[in-house]
């Protein structure tokens, strides 16, 4: 390896060269390349030894297929003429197959690959890559437009590959970041190592197919893959409840860094696989998760935890409830799982016996907990038992702050004084207790370390604000112009009196629009069907605006702020703060917001705002009713805000399909008044709220009268609602209904009243 | 008006002329302008006689503002270098307001218009045009590209304009062609006229909102408009139930042609309308309609009627019942009509008391249908009276071909010679009978007459043929270099063997896939979720291909033809002829065909055709489920096909909403054979087919075997389904449903043998 660790220094020597003829010393040709025919003459026959360079600048539309057979001695080569110079823009891709390849310094950006991936291992389905290495490449924001299409960045095939020092940063679309394949015989038990990458910041993809990397799929779980994956960074890979989805045998994964990231490493299918030395650093952040044990021989071992703020499948550590004789893509029992040496700092949550419920019925057996540390903060945090744990055998383990717990043998209860090493991690001071937790010598991997070295990480930023302030002078399509103009962050202000808009007004930028006062106020009429269609990167704030939908065209289904119909990245927030909206009842279904189809809101938040004679909706975020697993809303908030005369659900956020991969949609609902609300059908139903597959719903302190009943269908998932202290007057009673599960509606009422009979 | 017709002489006179000062005999000045900026200059005080002459080429993103104040003698003219050869594209529109301004020469296409109108006779809310008008400009496919999002092509405000000589052709998005507005007090008894335009092919938009004509709204049908419709050409206008809608009174619709246009000239609201001389030649398309009466005081006299194929509200004539004491958007019971010397012949239905039902029961009264002729084929075609005819005084008609009608006083039944006139019309051959149908001088308008007289209009054509045809290798990704080199109207023709493909196939013109032979199989394997996408003007035809789905990723929602996720025009076809799928089965909900939100086929079709293993549908045309009254395909149609353990619907199609305004859906299933299909439930439900709101379905000698049942959700308008001659075996017996009317359900059983239990 240590001659690979030279390659960057090499480049840089022959850059600039047209063509280095061959030395005596050297074997092949060094070729610099400008186009893709001199690219496709440069590597039509390769031999050992040869290296194509590509030639500084913009590559587009460029389908790179690089194949031939080095030796370990003289591998062949493809790499920038300066790392980070040549970037690889529009639809283009780069397949890879033979032996002993190398590919460096290459930045994929502003496009897409046409095929289902960015980087291959294989260049057809049958001839792939072996000892072959991709090092130093960057692929950001290189996403499918349609965020439902799905493909991946990186497919590993072949035997003996390495995939490292690279930079994989904001994924939006669907589909794994880094797919290790094991569909062909030749690319099982494959030695593939994965190190020392960068994994940036993944948004929520509200739906399956976001994990950050997966090894296998149900199908071959039976297989041994033998992947490692060490030494890399997780920075924020929100995609789904899996982080790494290891889905075959004999995989280690050791020494990686989780920072912020929701999920879990999650040991999905496959047996005796290894995870070892992680840290995992939740920083309290909601949905950040640990590891997560199914399947047979798991070793778990000397892994760090700490702020770790997820439950249930995001527990810091969640040991799982098998199916017994489960089919391939179900849940194998876990069996023989060794858990020791671990440490859990201040997190929300340990679970034993996860999942478990009528299907998920075979608890743990033949394993050990031995050796850990729990640090809990006493603030909510716990162990959960879920299912007979009678099948774990426990020793030498320490708790703090947590209350008894009967059942488990071997776990003492005891005040742990403890301190932070030089690493930065929390240890026992007590060397009798050297033993316990997660090793003194554990090293975490730096964000420094990792990634191409050249190429820069995002940074955190707020959504709005950053920009300027511009005034917008009263009249016609005098917004529309502002909007027109204005930059990233900037706040448009309005004046006292009257604003009308001709066309909608798209939003493809942080905005936000804000009235003179609330005594001085702004009010925003437009003729086309929505005054705001939420574009590619569009943000938008209102404050303290008047929008009066009056003069809307006389047709069914307007709204005030609608999404793209183009298919639009995930991630978008909507803000309303002291808004006043009315009138939108020139015809049916006119709604404030809707979300359509293909498209996920990360917050719609509402506060302090007042909706009067409206005929749609309020938020529709139902538009994903093909029962895949999606949404259209992650987070929505509606707080101290009365609601009139609304025809429809005020919230309408639907979640179909039975697959456990989200930890949205969540509502919150607190401090609203609501009067003569959803007595509207839609789908032949009355709601004032109407809730589908909502995993997370907060109702509370909301006073509801004359209005409709508030809905609430549980499907899938472990779905936490509660109603609470809420006031119904002549207002029927929830209907709550479970779509699968037997049982008990899970639905907590608590502290409601109810007042006259419903309508 | 003989000025106004000198014109485009003057035209040609001044062209090339840069700036011509006003000669003493001529107010005014004549100014040529280059760009938008010599535009804004020219236009910015215009006086009376002032000419502004665009000159020739294209303009581009061109927001026209013309407003001035000319006089009756000296009018404000804003017109072409040379007529037609001034081509307005982009993101533009043209808004006119004061009083005398002429507009004339323009040609907008290549674009769409970023407010609601093409052009406004208004350039705000209260700058009104009045005596002026637009004449000899076209309108050619100039549509929103997103096919939903509304606009008007022309809407009139104000007071004595004219719209004239000019063509409006293709207009494929949502909204009205040529709206007269009466929401201003300014714009009512505006005496508008309308005359010798030609209204081309507007495709069916399947949902409301496509009417070629509309004057006033609902909301002001109080009103008069007293706007003429007169001497137009109405070719192919097939947008939805209504080609005309009247919703105001006092309005002459007097001597236009309809050409073989789906719907009716409907008296929707108003009163005291008249209807006079028109000629509809329906051609036997299906859904052809004629005139369609309700509300009070309307004329309908000296029409003549050929060839109208339509039945309900699209019959020849329709004679509504109306609601007691209507509210303003439903229907006005029809009173005090007079209905005289209309000839209608070889047509399917004439309707008396149409739409009677528990809510329309007010039957017509204070009419008189008097001297009409009508010559029934006696093929089906007939009178049917749905309601009490007590309130309508019949005398002097005659009736050819029709058996006796007990309850029709004055309406004779007997054998009338009839012979062609010059003007191509049947008249009775009896000089005795010369005041009996429409009068002899009926004058046709003539397609050549009408229009922008310098403006081709569009011819007929077939979708699939008239290209080259092109062998295609085998091997990867030759299918998709051929598409891609293909031209409209191509033949692939595959060889035998495989064929594999690695990236989706974008269809966008009209592409003919042809398979080697029935012996000799050619198959096609793909690996992204989609083989084919079909993109705007694309038609897709494959004939004897195999599509094996094994080697699609492992995600759900795959499937082998889908929709564009951008939005896409309305009108394409995908026809599958003796092809073989199977192995979609990767994961859950793998289709055939999914036809995404938005989009609407024309037609699919499919026959002797194979499918096996599928675990999605065949047909999934389901995606508007937000009720707007929207729906994914018009024609369905699936013959002589074999399906074997398909698990969702073999086709699913959903039209929701409440509104009566489309002809569409249709489903014709016949002679195909079920074998365990449609176990597995989408939206809670299991169905083998899956109808809701079709409004034309035939299911007719087929067999289902070990099957789920069929689905039949029954909504608005008058649905027409029969289930006839089929077997099932070991299959529930049809689930049939009405969501909204009661009574029985409305659907016809008959011959169909049970045999076994249903599962």
């Amino acid at each position: 390896m240590l001659r690979m660790a030279r390659m960057p220094i090499l480049l840089f020597l022959v850059a600039g060269a047209l063509c280095v003829p061959a030395g005596a010393a050297e074997a092949g040709a060094t070729i610099l390349v400008h186009d893709q025919e001199e690219y496709s003459r440069a590597t039509a026959d390769l031999k050992p030894g040869d290296r194509v360079i590509l030639a500084n600048g913009e590559w587009r539309d460029f389908e790179m297929v690089f194949a031939g057979r080095g030796t370990s001695d003289d591998p062949i080569s493809l790499t920038a003429e300066t790392a980070g110079q040549v970037i690889i823009t529009g639809q283009s891709n780069l397949r890879v197959s033979g032996s002993n390849i190398v590919v460096s310094g290459l930045v994929f950006k502003d496009g897409y690959s046409p095929t289902g991936e960015v980087i291959s291992f294989r260049t057809s389905k049958t001839d792939l890559a072996t000892d072959s290495r991709v090092t130093q490449v960057v692929i950001d924001r290189f996403n499918q437009p349609d965020r439902l299409q799905t493909d991946y960045w990186v497919a590993l095939s072949g035997k003996r590959n390495r995939f490292d020092h690279s930079s994989l940063i904001g994924k939006t679309n669907a589909g794994v970041t880094l797919a290790v394949l094991l569909d062909e015989e030749g690319s099982r038990e494959n030695g593939h190592r994965i190190d020392h990458n960068y994994f940036g910041p993944r948004p929520v993809l509200g739906s399956n197919g976001g994990e950050t990397i997966r090894v296998g799929t149900s199908a071959y779980s039976m297989y041994d893959s033998k992947s490692v994956i060490e030494n890399n960074v997780f920075d924020r890979c929100d995609g789904e409840v899996e982080i790494i989805s290891i889905k075959s045998g004999a995989n280690i994964v050791r020494g990686n860094l989780f920072l912020e990231s929701r999920g879990s490493l999650t040991l999905r299918h496959g047996d005796g696989n290894l995870v070892d030395r992680n840290v995992f650093l939740g920083k309290g952040v909601e949905h950040t998760g640990g590891i997560r044990v199914i399947n047979r021989n798991q070793t778990v071992r000397g892994n760090y935890l700490e702020g770790v703020a997820g439950d249930g499948f995001a527990s810091a550590l969640a040991i799982m409830n098998g199916v017994p004789n489960s089919p391939i893509h179900r849940y194998v029992q876990v069996q023989n799982a060794l858990i020791e040496n671990n440490t859990i700092v201040d997190s929300a949550r340990m679970s034993l016996g996860t999942g478990a419920d009528a299907e998920r019925s075979a608890a743990p057996v033949g394993s050990k907990l031995r050796n850990n540390l729990f640090l809990f903060d006493g603030l909510g945090s716990r162990i959960l038992i879920e299912s007979s744990i009678s099948g774990i055998a426990f020793s030498g383990n320490r708790i703090v702050a947590h209350p008894p717990l009967a059942d488990m043998q071997g776990v003492t209860e005891q005040s742990v004084a403890t301190t932070r090493a030089n690493n930065g991690l929390l240890y026992a001071v007590d060397p009798a207790l050297a033993d316990v937790g997660a090793p003194r010598n554990l090293k975490l991997a730096s964000i420094d370390d990792v990634g191409a070295p050249w190429y820069p990480k995002p940074k955190r930023a707020s959504t709005f604000g950053g920009g300027s302030s511009i005034q917008v002078p009263l009249g016609e399509n005098t917004l529309g112009e502002a909007i027109g103009r204005a930059k990233e962050g900037d706040r448009l202000l309005l004046a006292e009196g009257s604003y009308r808009v001709d066309r909608t007004l798209v939003v493809n930028k942080s905005i936000s629009i804000e009235g003179a006062s609330a005594a001085r106020r702004s009010v925003i009429r437009f003729s086309r069907p929505s005054l705001f269609e939420m574009g590619v990167g569009g943000n938008l704030r209102l404050v303290q605006v008047e929008i009066d939908g009056s003069e809307a065209p006389d047709a069914v289904g307007n709204a005030v702020i609608r999404t793209s119909t183009k298919p639009m990245p995930a991630g978008f927030e909507i803000e309303l703060d002291k808004v006043d909206v009315r009138g939108l009842s020139v015809n049916k279904a006119f709604d404030v917001i809707t979300l359509g189809k293909g498209s996920l809101a990360d917050r719609i938040t509402i506060a302090n705002s007042r909706f009067r004679d409206i005929t749609g909706a309020v938020v529709a975020a139902d538009a994903e009713t093909d029962d895949l697993g999606r949404y259209n809303a992650d987070y929505v908030t509606i707080r101290k805000s009365e609601f009139t005369n609304v025809g429809n659900a005020i919230v309408s956020l639907y979640r179909g399909g039975t697959d456990e991969s989200t930890f949205g949609p969540h509502l919150l609902f607190e401090d609203n008044r609501v009067v003569r609300c959803g007595h509207a059908e839609r789908r032949g139903e009355a709601a004032t709220l109407a809730l589908h597959g909502v995993q997370h719903a907060l109702i509370e302190r909301s006073v509801f009268e004359g209005s409709a009943p508030l809905r609430v269908v549980q499907t899938t998932g472990n779905p936490a609602t509660l109603i609470s202290g809420n006031t119904f007057k002549n207002t029927p009673r929830p209907i709550l209904t479970e779509s699968i599960a037997k049982g008990p509606v899970r639905v907590t009422m608590q502290q409601n009243t109810f007042d006259g009979s419903g309508p």
